[in-house]
């Protein structure tokens, strides 16, 4: 049995927003609940990127003195002792580099980042649109159980995708709209809801 | 970039021989050098478990005492440090379990024994048939590049698929058989040709 896991919000911090605190560079608070259309976001904050000349080795020199969520490293080692683990996230490799090494290096499949050679981050592509739900469904079709868990609208595909589904710490909004999903708001109910869920499964099987 | 790797061979010591080798039971020492048909092989192995009323706990004890090959914790810490990894292999979950402890989990697709309440190993199920070409291919179509490493015929299949292959210790008659791999025959080699195949395919991108 497999579980899909988001990483910001249920194993790091928001990285753009940790490293806008950070920095003290208030544009880069800027979320999608501000700026809706991803590209428009992200290539706004390349720009600011740009402007304040910062390299891709300052920023992951900043991201390295992040750690993960507390209590995040043992829920993810008890989580590797019980299931087979995949990180499915949003962000880029070379962002969460640093914090994944605090994690003992997890599989994660994510977007990357263009970087010339200079080391000046010039542009993002995306692996695949929708990656987390292709995802789920590419290894559902290995024959493997899978229980997705997230945080947020961009979890909601997966979820909805996977044998079953999670929610840890999400917005109020997200619990009002999808009710139909069990929601941990600490990591010891999160431990608990994988062990439900993996037994209810196995009992259907 | 995604590193699909074989277990046995290539981090582990082939656990039925070892396990054959712990408990000196010579019947266990069979593979499918002796019994091609992989089915017969199996069900002879479940036999003399039984005979023996040996349960999956005697077994796991067993195995909990064999050790990772000389070198495997230390490659495995650096290959996940560059590339995504999953482990492919065609042992048991309920076998790995304990020497993948000592891997600290990585992520692993492999097959299940069917244990009954009282511990008895009853069958064996395969996730599916050539499981590890399939996994190859549907990780492939999450865009993902893939370079698959084994040691030996089960692990062709998913070499070929793969965008990039290496053979690791195979047999002489392997090598022979397929000439167009590269062969690496310890750890700093296999780590070499690694960093090599992952530098041609990214030129090539």
């Amino acid at each position: 049995m497999l579980a899909c896991l988001d990483l910001e919000g249920v194993l790091l911090p928001e990285i753009w927003i940790k490293f806008a605190e950070k920095t003290g560079i208030e544009k880069l608070k800027l979320t999608t609940r501000d700026i809706p259309d991803y590209d428009e976001l992200m290539q706004g904050r390349l720009s600011v990127l740009k402007e304040k000349n910062l390299k891709i080795q300052d920023i992951q020199d900043v991201i390295s003195t992040l750690s993960p969520l507390d209590g995040a490293v043992n829920f993810l080692n008890w989580l590797k002792s019980e299931f087979q683990v995949i990180i499915l996230s949003d962000t880029f490799y070379q962002f969460a580099g640093p914090l994944m090494k605090q994690l003992s290096y997890p599989t994660l499949f994510c977007h990357n980042l263009i970087i010339d050679d200079k080391g000046v981050i010039v542009d993002y592509r995306l692996r695949q649109k929708d990656q987390k739900t292709k995802a789920v469904k590419a290894l559902q079709s290995l024959n493997l159980k899978v229980i997705s868990a997230g945080d947020s609208y961009n979890d909601i595909g997966m979820i909805k995708q996977a044998d079953a589904g999670i929610l840890f710490c999400p917005p109020k909004k997200v619990i009002e709209e999808f009710p139909q999903f069990p929601v941990a708001t600490n990591y010891d109910e999160f431990q608990q809801l994988f062990i439900e869920t993996k037994n209810r499964l196995l009992s259907n099987a």
